[in-house]
C-alpha cells in the first residue's frame, strides 16, 4: 500500500496541497448499499473547519464535497468513492517568505531534504488542510459503524496548556468551539486563547477519543493490533507527538493489582486497558488520547536558515491557529472511526464463521 | 500484508506460540551481500532473554538461532531469510488453570472472543516469547543500518514505577540487568524488584530508545510517516500502552516558542521534536519513549470468570516477570531498527535520484 | 493495498464510472523532480480515445486532464498526483434497457451478484472508460523510464479475428487507426471492420507489447516476479482472456534445446523467453502478448434474463467498438510501463548497492 | 506485502532453497477452527513429488511436514501456521559446474545480475522445490473451500509437446503419473517421455485447472480481479509462459455472437468465459490453462558464458524432469485454490451483508 493510503480493507487515499486547486480522497472497499448524500459531510467538516470561531485560523473554505464516483442513486455501489473539495480561499502571498527559508519546528526543512523540491504555499502537502479529507472519509465510516454495530466515536479536548477540565459532560462538548467538556470553563478558555493570540505564541493540547459499542474481537495480533493501528493512525495527524491507550503513561507507576481490569459476568470493574487487551477489543469502550504540540507557525521570531544556508529570523504571518489541538478533535475521531471500520471488515473476513462466543462479558 | 508481518520492504513475518515446538521468522527484502553468522544473534537475544538474572522470569531457553534459508556462504542472497528457534523449556502444567479461566487484564478473554479457540499454554501467541524473533530479525537491521548509514539504535529503562534515573550514562546501561543508566541506583532497584516479587505484584516501566545517525529524509507522509510507523511498531510490543516521540505529552503544556527547535548551519538548538518533523527525519537523533503496563500475570488473586461464565479467582503461578518493562529495552530497540531499515529502503526507492540536498544542517 | 490500486511503490488508484461526473486517478510514490505538463497527456489519451476513427465507438470525450495535486512549478514533488477528467458525452438513455436486464457475456450479472447494486449507465465501473486513467498515469511512467533507463514501451495489434500481419514495421503502427504493423493491409482491415459493424457483430484481437531497454535485474521472485506482475496487470484490462510472455503457448510444443536462449558475450542468440528468466528481466526486450475477446455489446440479439428472473432477448444499442482490441494497444503499453516503473523502484530499494554486475551480456 | 508472500488475507509466505537445510511456509489469516493433521499434507505432496515415477526427477524427498505453530489440539487457532520440511536428499556436487557458469534459459544469469550473489546449489531459490510449500499451504485452502463452499479444484495435463488427449475422464487423471485424462494414451506417453529422456532433451506442456462450485461474486475489480489474480498466481509457477482463462487465445478469432455465454434461469448455455466476467466469478466453473516451457536443464550442450565472461558449453547433469509440466498439475491446483480462498475472505469482508442476490442463475 502506498503511503498516502490508509487502511487495509477500507482504504482511504488522500491527495492535495493546502493551496493547490483541490483536495480529495478515494475510499476503496466500502461495503455496498450504504446511503450517503453530499450534505451528510457538512456537519463534521464544519466542526473541523477553520474560520468558524475567533479561536482558529481565519481561512474560510466552503468545504463543499462533490461525490465523483462510487455512489448510485444515493447508495454506495462497492466501487471506489472519490470525494473532491475545491480550494477557494488561497492566499499564497502570505507565504512568500516561507519559500526561501525554513520555519523552525516545521516540515519545511524535512520535505526539502527528502524530495529536493517542495510546494511552499501554505505548507503544501504538510498542511493540516489534508485532514479535511480524513474527516470526510470518516463520515462514511461513522455511519456504517453506527448502523451495523451501534458504535459511536466521540472526542473532546482534554487539556490545553496547563488547563484541564474541572467537570465532564458530553453534552457540553459540542456547544463550544473548543470541544471542551466543562461549559463553566469556556469563558476562561476564550480569554486564554485571546491572550495567546495577542502574544503571537501558540500552545499544545490533549484530545481524548472514546468509541462506545465496539464488540469484542476486533484487532489482529501481532502487527495489526487494534492499538497498534490506532497509534499509527493518530500519530499521523499533524502535530501529534504522543498516543496513549487507556491509562497510557500513567501505567508506568501502577501496580499490576491496580491496573488489571477485574471482570465478572456483570461487566468489567474498571477500564485501565482502554478497551484493548492483546491488541484485540474487549467489548469495553475503546479510549485513546493524543498529545498535540504547539504549532511552530507563530509571530514570535525564531532562528533558522534560508535556502542559501544563511542564518535568518523567521516570523510566520498569515492565518494560523494559536492551538492546533482545538480542531484536532474531529480529526482524531475520524482516524479512530477509520481504524475501527477497517478492523470490523478484517475481523469478519477471517472470523465471521466463529459467531458469538460464550461467555461474553457485557 | 498479513497481520503477522511487519514492514513494507524489509518485511518480517513471525510465527510461533510460547509453548509450541518452535518460534521463528521470515525476513523478506533484506539487501543482498550482508555478512551474517548464527552467533551474531546471541548478544541481543541474551539481552532479551528470561532467566539471565533474578529479576526476570526464570524460564531458561537456549534461544539458539538456526538459519534455514537466504544466506549462502555467510552472506545474505536477497531471498527470504528464515530463522528458527526451538522451544525447549516448556512447562505447560504451569498453565493448567489458565485453560479454563481468563486472567484479568490479559489477552486470554479477547483471543477467545475473537477466534473461539485459543492455545492457553503460556499465553500462546500473545506471550512475549514472540518478541524473541523481533530481536533476532533486528540483528540484521541494526547491522545493515550501522554499515550503510552509521545508525546506532540504543535503549534504556527510563522509569520503573515511581523511580527515575538520577544520572545518565550510556556505558552504565549495559552493565546491569535493568538497562538502567545510573549505576549508583542499581542496588536500590534490585531491592525494589525483590520486594515486588515477594509481594506477588508487578509494576510498570518506561523505556526510551535513541537512534543516532539517521539522515534527514526518512519517512513517508502522510500515512507512512516515520513517527506513525514507529508508533505502530512500538505499540505492538506486549504491554505497551503509550508512545511518545521527542517531548511527547510534555508538549501539551509547552508554548510554540519553547517547543520549536531553532536551527542554524551549526546545528539545531534543541530536539523537542525527537528528530522527526512532518513525519520525516530531520537529521537529529530520533527519540521514542514507551509506557509498559505492569503485567497482569501476578500471584495476587483477581476476580474473573471461567469458560462456563462462573465467577472465579485467578492466581497466575508459573514463571513471570515482576516488571515486563525490564526486558523490553532490546525489544523496543529492535522495533525502532526494523522501522528505520524499512524506511531507508523506501526512501531510496522513491528518492535516490535526489542526492544530498543543500543546505544540510549538521 | 485496496483493489482499485495498482503497483507496490508506484501506486495508481483509479476511480470513476463510465457515465458518472468524472474519472480520475491518484499516482502515489512518483519520484520527485519529473517535469510534467497537462498537454503531455494528450498524445496517448488520443491514441486510446473513442471517436477518432470510424472503427471505434463514436463516443466523443475531450479527455482533458486536470492536474489537481503533486506538481509544483511543472515538476512532481513526490506527493500524490491526482488527475481528473470530466465526463462530457454521456448518453445514459442509450442504456435504459441494460438497467433491468443482464447483457450475456458482460459484467452486468456478476456485479449484481457481488454487490447487490450496480450503476448500469454505460457499464458503470466495468466500462473500458476506466482505462483512460491507466493511460494517463502511464504517461508519467513512460517518461520516467525513458529519462532514467532509456526504456521504450511500444505495442501493436498482432491479430484481429483470423488476420495476422504480413509484414512488420514499427513506423507503420502509428500511422493507421488499428496500430497495425503492415501498411499494405490497412485498407483490407478497414473493409473487414466495416463489414463487421454492418453485421452487428464483434471480433477478438491480439495485442503485442515490446519494452526495449529494460536492464537485467528487475522483478522479485517468487510472488512479485516481473512476468507474474505483468500477467496480473494485463489480465486486468477489460476483455483480456490470455497473457503470454515470449513464446507463450507456443512453448508447449517446443523442445528445451529449441526454447532456451543461448548466450555469449556478444548477446543472446534468440529471445524465446521474452526477456524474463526466473521472474527477473534478462536485459533482452520484454515481450508480452494478450488475447482480447470480442465484446459482448453487440446488435445481434442474445438470450438472457432480467431482474425478475424472466427470459429476455438482449440487444446492445449505443456506441460500441466492433473490436475492443483496436484501442487496447495503448492500454496494454500503459500497464507494461506501470509494472516496469514499479519494479525499477522496487529493485533499487533492495539492490541499489549491488551496482553493475559482471559479466553483463549486451 | 513482500514478494515472497502471496495473498491479501489468506497470506502464504514461503522460504527455502533447493539444497538448503529446509523449506517452509507461514500461512497467515487462516480462519480459526479448521481441523488439520500432519498426515493430511501427504496426498498432495506425493502428487507433486519427484522420484515417484521414472518420468520425473529422481530426487527422493520424504516431504514430511512439521506443523510448528497455529494449530492447537488439531484445529487452526487463527494465528500464523508455520510448516517446515527438512531437505534430505541434497547432492550439491551435481551442481558444481553451475556455480561458475550460467545455464542458458535458466534463472542463473538473472539472479546473478539482480543480487550480485546467488546460491547455485540446485538452482537455489529458483528451483521448483519451492513449489512444495505452495502445495502444502493449499491443502488448508482446499479443505476450507470444500467445507465452506463445496468448491473442488482439479487439474490435468492437457498437452505435452504435440500430444493432446483423445478422450476425457476425470477418473483417469489420478491413475497415471502424468495426470492425463485418457487412460488409453498413457503407454504411448510413457514411450514418448522415455525417448525424450534418452535424447537428453525436454518438452513443454499445458495444464488445465477447473474449479467447480465457486459461487458468483468472488473477485475485486479493477486491480484485484479474480482472473487478474489467477494470472499472477499461475505465472509465478516455474516455467510458466502463458495463462488463459476460459477460451483464452482462441477468443482472438471468435465473434461476439459466438463467444458470449447466453443465459437463462436454467443455466448458462456455454462457458467461453471460464467462469469469470468483469473480474468476478459468475457461478460457472472457473477454468484456467497454463503453458509450461521445456526445462532448460538438459543434457544437450548449450552455448553460454562463465563468471569470467568467457564462452562455455553448458550441460546440466543431475536429476531433472524431462517435462516439468507433468508435476505442475498439483502446483497449478494449489495456486488456484490459494487465490480462491483469498477471494472468498475478501468478498465476505466487503459484501457479507449483501446476502444471496436474485436472480441467481444455477
Amino acid at each position: 500500500m502506498s503511503s498516502n493510503s490508509f487502511g487495509k480493507l477500507f482504504t482511504v487515499t488522500t491527495f492535495g496541497e493546502s493551496h493547490g486547486p483541490a483536495i480529495g480522497c478515494v475510499i476503496d472497499g466500502c461495503p455496498p448499499g450504504l446511503a450517503i448524500a453530499p450534505e451528510e459531510f457538512r456537519h463534521d467538516l464544519a466542526r473541523r473547519a477553520t474560520g468558524r470561531s475567533r479561536y482558529t485560523s481565519q481561512r474560510h473554505e466552503a468545504d463543499e464535497v462533490e461525490i465523483l464516483s462510487g455512489v448510485y442513486e444515493g447508495r454506495t455501489t462497492g466501487t471506489p468513492i472519490a470525494l473532491l473539495i475545491r480550494n477557494t480561499d488561497q492566499r499564497s502571498k502570505d507565504y512568500g517568505d516561507i519559500a526561501s527559508s525554513f520555519r523552525p519546528g516545521h516540515a519545511d526543512y524535512t520535505y526539502w531534504q527528502k524530495y529536493g523540491i517542495r510546494d511552499p504555499r501554505g505548507g503544501g502537502r504538510s498542511s493540516a488542510r489534508e485532514t479535511t479529507m480524513r474527516v470526510a472519509a470518516a463520515v462514511l465510516a461513522k455511519k456504517w459503524l453506527a448502523e451495523h454495530h451501534a458504535v459511536r466515536v466521540r472526542g473532546y479536548l482534554a487539556q490545553i496548556g496547563d488547563i484541564t477540565p474541572d467537570a465532564f459532560d458530553w453534552d457540553a462538548v459540542e456547544q463550544n468551539p473548543f470541544f471542551w467538556p466543562d461549559a463553566v470553563q469556556v469563558p476562561a478558555l476564550e480569554n486564554h486563547i485571546n491572550a495567546l493570540r495577542k502574544s503571537g505564541d501558540s500552545v499544545g493540547a490533549r484530545v481524548n477519543v472514546v468509541a462506545d459499542g465496539v464488540p469484542p474481537g476486533w484487532g489482529e495480533p501481532i502487527y495489526g493490533k487494534l492499538d497498534g493501528d490506532l497509534a499509527s493512525a493518530l500519530m499521523s495527524i499533524n502535530a501529534v507527538k504522543g498516543v496513549e491507550i487507556g491509562d497510557g503513561f500513567a501505567a508506568v507507576a501502577q501496580r499490576g493489582s491496580e491496573h488489571r481490569d477485574e471482570m465478572g459476568m456483570d461487566g468489567f470493574a474498571s477500564n485501565h486497558a482502554g478497551g484493548i487487551l492483546g491488541g484485540i477489543s474487549s467489548g469495553q469502550p475503546v479510549i485513546a488520547s493524543i498529545a498535540l504540540k504547539p504549532t511552530s507557525s507563530i509571530l514570535i521570531p525564531g532562528r533558522s536558515v534560508n535556502l542559501a544556508g544563511e542564518p535568518v529570523e523567521v516570523v510566520t504571518k498569515g492565518r494560523h491557529d494559536p492551538c492546533v489541538g482545538i480542531r484536532a478533535t474531529p480529526i482524531a475521531e475520524a482516524m479512530v472511526a477509520l481504524v475501527l471500520i477497517d478492523h470490523a471488515l478484517r475481523h469478519r473476513a477471517q472470523c465471521c464463521d466463529v459467531g458469538p462466543v460464550a461467555p461474553r462479558i457485557p
